[in-house]
């Protein structure tokens, strides 16, 4: 294997014995309306429903959601697809906490504007150009679109709680940054 | 192949032909100081830096970081490196606002107070235990160890810039909710 990667000031020389086969398996935003946002994450993005954790004592729903690939197999067993769902990479979490969905003034924060932090998650796409026209046939509320201000071939797009995402194509972001 | 996926209200039947390919790539916090940041996630959490992308006009920088197989091989060219880094699946992009290591009084928003809305990331582990010691030879800040409170199994600690990030073992989760 040859695998490069970059230096910068902090950056580990090597991977510490005891993070050995730690991995990212999810980021998680919560979300005001269950159905509004799986409509959205399912239908726009692909996305499939992995596992729903409902914890009443606590009156909250975890939904745990991914894009397949044609490899994966996904298992029938509640426990066994439970354990499937956290051994995954890079899978988004919606967490629900019951009834803010029956409040007409309740909105989440979603980092972009004070106070700040949380920014976004991105998805790649194969054809950035079809998949602005796809977002337009959804009625999807754009941002900003490829060819808007100084980052060309990079779509933002607002899901239904008002969180950004990005949308851009790997091979077109070649010469982006230095 | 047999994949088990969930039903609920707003989940879409079939996966649209138009959102065919859409991986999510990403998933993006803002952090005050770098050199902090990913000393941090490459010796605690043994991520890698695959690129560092600089935007000197816009004086900021993208850190895009993930936890490398065995079997990945990492291209050595920039835009090659760019590329495959945005054909990744799950990575965690720090973006960095120049100036903002110098002032004293400068913190990002992690989401988790008023006003709520993005709530972490979480990596998988090989061995909770063995993780939760890690943590603390590491000198790590602790939201929560396994045995408290109602979710057992579950550690939450904080990032440097006060984001809370979940730590779990994914076969101890076989049971969780309902």
């Amino acid at each position: 294997m040859t695998t490069f990667t970059e230096k910068a000031p902090g950056v580990a020389e090597e991977i510490p014995t005891a993070a050995a086969g730690f991995t990212l398996n999810h980021s998680m935003v919560r979300i005001k309306d269950p159905e509004r946002a799986l409509h959205f994450y399912t239908h726009v993005f692909g996305m499939r429903l992995l596992r729903k954790l409902e914890f009443p004592e606590m009156q909250f729903t975890l939904y745990f959601l991914t894009q397949l690939s044609p490899e994966d197999s996904v298992p029938e067993d509640p426990d066994e697809r439970t354990i499937w769902t956290f051994s995954q990479r890079g899978l988004l979490e919606l967490t629900h906490n019951w009834g803010t969905e029956d409040d007409p003034e309740f909105a989440y924060h979603n980092g972009n504007s004070d106070p700040q932090g949380y920014g976004h998650i991105c998805f790649n796409v194969p054809n950035l150009d079809s998949a602005e026209t796809w977002f337009e046939d959804m009625g999807v509320e754009f941002i900003k679109r490829a060819n808007d201000g100084k980052m060309k071939n990079v779509v933002f797009v607002k899901d239904p709680d008002g969180y950004w995402i990005e949308v851009i194509q790997a091979d077109l972001m070649a010469g982006a940054g230095q």
